[in-house]
Order: structure tokens, then C-alpha cells, then sequence
């Protein structure tokens, strides 16, 4: 099929409105971070399931890549188009709808192409929380999260977008249509393809549609603030919580000294409980928050025994519960605040690290002092999901200097030095964010070759002619 | 290679005692429901991963097929050899440590022929909770639980097998380890290899160990009897008990009059409260359990609240909170008597269903009727994990009359009727117990064509010689 044909007839799918192939496509050739900016062959809006299986049918027979798209707000550059002008981006953003709320199983299907947030807030209308909450949920979509097995604030308690999918509707490479969006709990029929699909980056299907969990809005959330000495002070904190509060610590985050102090810097109104003006202060700073069934009263109670636990067994120097729901947002702001601060300060190496919680400590220890010695004056911004072993273990460039000197000379030597210590400490290189195009090559060198191999035969298997997402999590 | 060639290279990797061919092999020839018996040509019992790769080398150099097999308590004849004496059968039983605990990070690494109870045990014995808990636990292995996806009593709030694994070592059909014994809660580093083989039933690999959830021990366990006076009452039950409790709510169980009247028929010294000695009581009765962070003192204080506002609502008729550990397991007792009491009464047709939860009262009333209507005289032991959606709708025969006759005549229509009202309602056929060799027909004739294409692709990637445990699952 030529290309004109192959427009003309992905047209006469979608129509002719839903066929984006001039005009300013920004939105959909750039990454979200701008690293990278492709070109489409076209820009396709699919807006039925139906129409989604069509666009692939009609791509397969023409030989053409598709690229998938929801929010494109990834961060490993995985829903942008290549630079051949050969690829076309298939766009599930009209497919938003939600199809059902099931109360009393407790879930809701949805389309592909619904916000996050928007799914949220539809829950939240009904009664229900869904829990999925991560930077980008006023415009990333719930098939990109599913996508890409997005994980968020919410992991600890809730699990990834993984643990939250009962099922999925997904159109195959051949554009077969295999509609698995059961609401079960339990299904025992054969292997495992909704958990393959999810976190596949668009590489094995195009998710359509899900079924995901909802779970009963908690009575109250409570938010503290602790200020510990040692990354092992944090473990410990961690244990006790979870001892103490079960399955209510729906949050635990850890920051370092020098994050928040960016974070001072570039917000100067936000006030961080426990800084020391001087930043030589406590060397670690935890976020917890705890959720409970019954009352906001028996939540503030469990928090402060808690805190009160730990301030005896010597692991917290300092505390403090939020006294009302502003200041629980002021204190998670501060948390949330800390990529921004990041980014004012200039330019940084980012890393999406995931350990053992148990190795944390030595991991951090060890490989703070390695740079020190091999890069001097390179500056850690590190924070994360300490709850989930989730670390977002970033290197700012030294104070003096140029920024976009030291990242082109020495980002790949940092990278080689922090993965080398991930894998030694038995951890990954992409925690949450996925390989996408960008960590193509990471991925290659540090995973097992007997994984790959099966991940190869398994794309091969199912996507045979290579026409989904190529290049992205496999080399192409 | 010949036959006598493949023992005597097998007896090299494993040592002669470990390669049985004589004697009485029923333990591993006959599955634990006596469906069934195969005939093997050896059974192979490796004691390391080296070993179980050496075996599966040299299996695929001859050709020969492999039934993996753990504490072969399975219920869908999946891990017994078939008739043909050509299979061998690979016993994980040997592999049997425990490789680490490791506390701060709530996970336990053991070898696939681990029984389950000893994993119990070991967790609780360093103060955490490992919650996978069923029927034979005593004799089934971790290995097996992970092959089969198993669920029990505690799914509710802790999930399946898949959801309590963190990572997976795996001997591939080509003989090659994959060690994924990771710890980590989060890893986007490609596709999820791990759930793909949770559930294969040993058709895409050998799981040899498994990194597993450990949980905080909760401080008290609650248990809780309430009868209701209609199905669609314990699914309004469900709902308030999981606002009320969160995820403190860790057992929801349903059984039908007809069931409890079983157990009071052949377990007279079992004391079922609220059951009419006429057996014209309540038509069901709800197991509750409670688990709780704090004491007992708030669990029980937690669980009346809900039971009050439960009367109030009018969905529960009459309610008790056992009052000590021992009026707790008398009460599980009873739950778990069932399938005893239904042997003790004859043959039975067993089912292994799950639907929505929110479908579950209009299936069971239709259901009930078309089984009456169709098949007069039937009797219908309706039981099971409603929290999970997960309903053991067993067809008991007739009272008067051949059961034997019954179920030679009568189970092929019972299972078509049953599973053809399960699929109208969107649920599984086989929600716990897997497929097998013995529901693979059921399988081919109820699973969506795309889904089932997949899979076969699935099979034919990562396992080309069709060498592991053939005919299990998918057809040979």
C-alpha cells in the first residue's frame, strides 16, 4: 500500500478530522521532558475500539509502524514518533469514556484515554477512591499508566497501576480485538496476558479500555513530618509504622538534606518543619501518611503513638503531625516541590533507582562517597519512595560551573556508576518510569540475557512483524 | 538418545536415589483427588537449580516430556505424568530451603518445594505473617501455590499467589536459569516475566524459588458469625464491612443452608450457631474475620460497631463475635468442613466459579432455578469466598438414587449448564483451582479466541519442543 493510500484509508476509519498530518503536531513529535522530538507520518484519533483495531489492521497491511499514545507524559521518551517521518502516532485521547461503575464489586471500566485525574474524581463522585496518584494525573491518561505500569505516592499501601488493573481490553498487532475487561478478582483461565500487557509500553497491544480496582474512601488521612538522623534511622521508622499502623501507612517518602534545601531556596514560602536555616541540619527529612477506616480522632491517636514509639527507640528527632488538611497539602507541596526546585537550580542527571529497603542505607552510603571521590562536587538530590525501595537518586551538576558542559561530558559516566551499584545491590535501573527509548541500551547491558532472551521471543510471538512501538524496551 | 541413555544421564546429574522407576511411585502417579493415574518413566527429584537445568538439558536433547511437580495437591490434574510412560516426572520436593529472611524489607526468598505450612511457620517464628493459607497447606508447596496462582481464605486483603510474589528463579525449556529472586516492589525494566509464569501451570518454565511478601503480624484476629436472609444481603454485608473495616476486613465467607446442614448432618459435634435444627433457618450465614494493628480490644470494638450498623441497615438477622481464639477456629471449622461433609454425603460435582460480586445474588437465583428446573432432585452445596467473588457451587446428587449413575449421566449437562450461566454473567470457570489437564476442553470452549491465540504463541516462544508438561493448560 503506498502511503497516500494508506492515509486515505485510515481516514475513511476515523475520518478525515481525526487524521492529523500538517499543521503544528508539538504535542504529539516532543517528549514530555523535551529530549527528543520525532515526525509522524500521521497523527491518528481513533474514537471506538473498533476504529483502534481498524487503524492496526490497515498499518499492519501497509508494513507501517504505530507508535501508541495516552498523555504523552512518559519519561523515558516512549509515545513520541521516530525521526523517520514513517511512524504513525495512535492517539487514545478521544477514547475517554467511562463505561461503568460497579459498586458493589468495587471497580469501573474505563477508556484508554482518560485522564487520570478525571478518573479520580469519578470515583471519588461515587464514593470510592482510586488511588493512583502521581505528578502527571491532570494530563497523563490510564492506559499510558497501564502502559507503562506507572507507580506514584500511593504504592505502599495500593500497589502499581499493575496491582490495580482487573482487567484489560486490548487490540492485538493483528488487530484483533480481545476484550478481557472482567471485573474478577479471581480468574484462573490460562496465562497471565493482562499482567504482560501492562508495563509492554504499547510493544505487545494497544490498550483500549480496563477494569480497575476502587477501593472505600478512607474516614481520614493524616499527614506527619519527621526529622531523622541516618538513612538507617528512616528504615527503622519505616518498620515501626508498619508494625504500628498495618495497612493505614499509605505513605512513607524520604529527602534528603540538600533536596529540600533547593526547595527552600527556589520556594522560600514554604516553610520545611526542622530545616536549620544553615542546611546543616537533620540529614534526613520523612513525609508519612496514614489513612484510617474509622475517624480522623483514632488517626491522630495511632500517629502520635506512634511517633511517640519511635521518638523512644531513638529513630526520630523530631515530629510533627499535620493539624488540619492544609497542612497536610503544605507538607506534601514541600515533597512534591522538590523536581521543580531541581530543575531551577539547572540541569541534573536523573535517576528512578529501586532497592531492597533492607540495602538503602549502605547503598546510599557507599555510592554517595563514590562520586564524591570519581566526579568532585557533584551534588545528590535524593528522595523517593523510601516505603516502596523507590529512589529518585538525582545528580545535580556541581555549584560552580557549566551545567550543560558537565552533563554532555559526564552523564554517561554517572550513569555507569549508579547502575553499577544498583545491580551490585541487587536493585533496578528503572523503578517506576519505564525503558521506553531512552534506557534501550541500560536495559541491554544490565538485565539478564536469559530475560531478554524470553522478552524477545515473547515480542516476536505476538507482534511478529514488528509494527508496535519498535525500538522502544527491545532494540527495533 | 535411547531411553535407558536418558536415566542413566539423569541418574549422573541427581545421583541414583534420586531416580525413581520402581517400586510404588502412586505418590507421584496418582493425582490427590484420584481422578486420575499416569504411568512415568522416572521420577527425577533434583536437589539444587543446577540439577533441575542439567535435568531439563538432557531431557530436551532425548525429547522427552516433563511434569514439574510440587506437593501434587492440585485439583485440576496438572502435575501428574500422563498414561504413556514416556513423561518424567521433575519433583521439586528436595528443594526444599529457606534461602533468607530479610525483615527490613518484608520479604522471604525459598525454594520452590517448600510446603507452605513450613513458610508459615518460618515467617511467624521471625514475628511476620506470610497470609497464603488453604486447605493443604500442610502437603502443598510454594512451588506449586506459585504454578497455580492458588488463592484460600485471605485473598481478600492480601490477594493470590501472584499478588504475594516479588520475584522468581526459573529454569527455561531450554535448561537456562533465570534468577529474578528479586525483592524489589518496583521494577519497570521489561516485560513482567514474573506473572506470566505465576499461573502457567509449569507449561512455560520450572519455578525452582520465589522471593515472597512477608507481613507485620497483626495484633489480634477476630472472627465473626452473622446470618443473613439473602445473598444479596451478604453482598450488602460485604460492602459496609469493607467501609467499616478497610483493609482490616481479611475474610469474607458465605455458605449456603444446604452446606451448613451437611456439616451438622456428618459433623454432629460442630456446633453452627443461628442453624435451625430444622434446616429452615437462615438461607445463608457470613464468616467474617478482622484483623487489626492496634489490639483486640479495637478490633472487637470495631467489628461490633459494624455489626450494629449491619442490624440497623436490616441486612443481617442475627450476629456473634466469637469470643476467644478457640471459638474463632470452632467457627473456621465449620467453614472449612464443608467439603468433608460433602464427601461424607456422596459423589459431588464441584465447581471452582467467580463473577462480579455485584452479579452474584442474580446468578445464584437464576442459576438455582435452571439446576432445579433441568435436573430435578439436584442439591446445591453453594459456599464460598464471597469477598473474592469466588463461589464453590457444587452439585451435589440427588438424595435418593445412584450418585454414581448421577454423575456418570449427569456431570457433562451440570457443567455445561453451570459454566454457560457463568459466562452470561461475565465470570470465570475456573477461578482458583487452574485448568490442568482436566478442564483443558473447558478452556478451549470458553476463553475469547484472541486471548487463548496469544497464549498458543505464548507456548510455541518460550517453549518450541512443547517439552513441559504438555497437554496441560493448552492441548498437546
Amino acid at each position: 500500500m503506498t502511503t497516500p493510500a494508506l492515509i486515505d484509508s485510515l481516514r475513511a476509519i476515523v475520518g478525515a478530522a481525526h487524521v492529523l498530518t500538517d499543521g503544528d503536531l508539538t504535542a504529539y513529535e516532543q517528549d514530555w521532558r523535551k529530549r527528543a522530538r520525532g515526525k509522524a507520518l500521521a497523527v491518528v484519533r481513533p474514537g471506538s475500539t473498533a476504529e483502534v483495531a481498524a487503524v492496526v489492521k490497515a498499518c499492519a497491511t501497509a508494513g507501517t509502524a504505530l507508535v501508541p499514545q495516552g498523555g504523552n507524559t512518559g519519561l523515558a521518551v516512549g509515545s513520541i514518533p521516530d525521526e523517520s517521518g514513517r511512524q504513525v502516532v495512535l492517539s487514545l485521547a478521544r477514547m475517554a469514556a467511562v463505561r461503568e461503575i460497579d459498586a458493589a464489586n468495587l471497580t469501573i471500566t474505563v477508556e484508554a484515554g482518560c485522564v487520570l485525574q478525571v478518573l479520580q474524581e469519578t470515583a471519588a463522585k461515587a464514593g470510592f477512591l482510586f488511588p493512583l496518584s502521581l505528578a502527571a494525573e491532570g494530563s497523563c491518561t490510564i492506559g499510558g499508566n497501564l502502559a507503562t505500569n506507572a507507580g506514584g505516592t500511593q504504592v505502599l499501601r495500593y500497589g502499581n497501576a499493575r496491582e490495580l488493573c482487573l482487567g484489560l481490553e486490548v487490540v492485538t498487532a493483528q488487530g484483533e480485538v480481545w476484550d478481557g475487561t472482567s471485573g474478577l478478582r479471581k480468574d484462573n483461565t490460562g496465562y497471565d496476558l493482562r499482567d504482560l500487557m501492562v508495563g509492554s509500553e504499547g510493544t505487545l497491544g494497544i490498550i483500549t479500555a480496563a477494569t480497575l480496582k476502587l477501593f472505600p474512601q478512607p474516614a481520614a488521612r493524616l499527614t506527619a513530618w519527621a526529622a531523622v538522623g541516618s538513612f538507617d534511622d528512616a528504615v527503622q521508622l519505616l518498620g515501626q509504622a508498619q508494625r504500628h499502623l498495618g495497612a493505614g501507612l499509605t505513605g512513607f517518602e524520604v529527602m534528603g538534606r540538600f533536596a529540600l534545601s533547593l526547595v527552600r531556596r527556589h520556594m522560600p514560602q514554604l516553610k520545611v518543619p526542622f530545616a536549620d536555616e544553615a542546611g546543616d541540619g537533620h540529614p534526613y527529612f520523612v513525609l508519612l501518611e496514614n489513612s484510617d477506616s474509622e475517624s480522623e480522632e483514632h488517626a491522630r491517636a495511632r500517629f502520635e503513638s506512634l511517633l511517640e514509639a519511635a521518638f523512644e527507640s531513638g529513630c526520630v528527632a523530631d515530629a510533627v503531625v499535620a493539624e488540619n488538611l492544609s497542612q497536610a497539602h503544605e507538607l506534601w507541596h514541600i515533597r512534591e516541590s522538590i523536581p521543580l526546585a531541581q530543575a531551577e537550580e539547572g540541569l541534573n542527571i536523573k535517576h528512578d533507582i529501586s532497592l531492597p529497603v533492607s540495602r538503602i542505607p549502605a547503598f546510599c552510603h557507599e555510592t554517595d562517597a563514590l562520586l564524591a571521590r570519581e566526579i568532585p562536587g557533584v551534588r545528590l538530590v535524593n528522595f523517593g519512595h523510601l516505603g516502596d525501595g523507590n529512589l529518585h537518586y538525582n545528580v545535580q551538576a556541581p555549584a560552580e560551573g557549566d551545567a550543560r558542559a558537565f552533563l554532555r561530558d559526564q552523564e554517561k559516566r554517572v550513569n555507569e556508576l549508579v547502575y553499577a551499584q544498583v545491580q551490585k545491590f541487587g536493585g533496578s535501573f528503572s523503578a517506576e518510569h519505564g525503558i521506553g527509548s531512552l534506557k534501550v541500551e541500560t536495559l541491554e547491558k544490565h538485565k539478564s540475557p536469559v530475560a531478554l532472551g524470553m522478552m524477545r521471543a515473547i515480542k516476536s510471538a505476538l507482534d511478529p512483524q514488528g509494527l508496535l512501538n519498535p525500538g522502544r524496551v527491545l532494540a527495533g
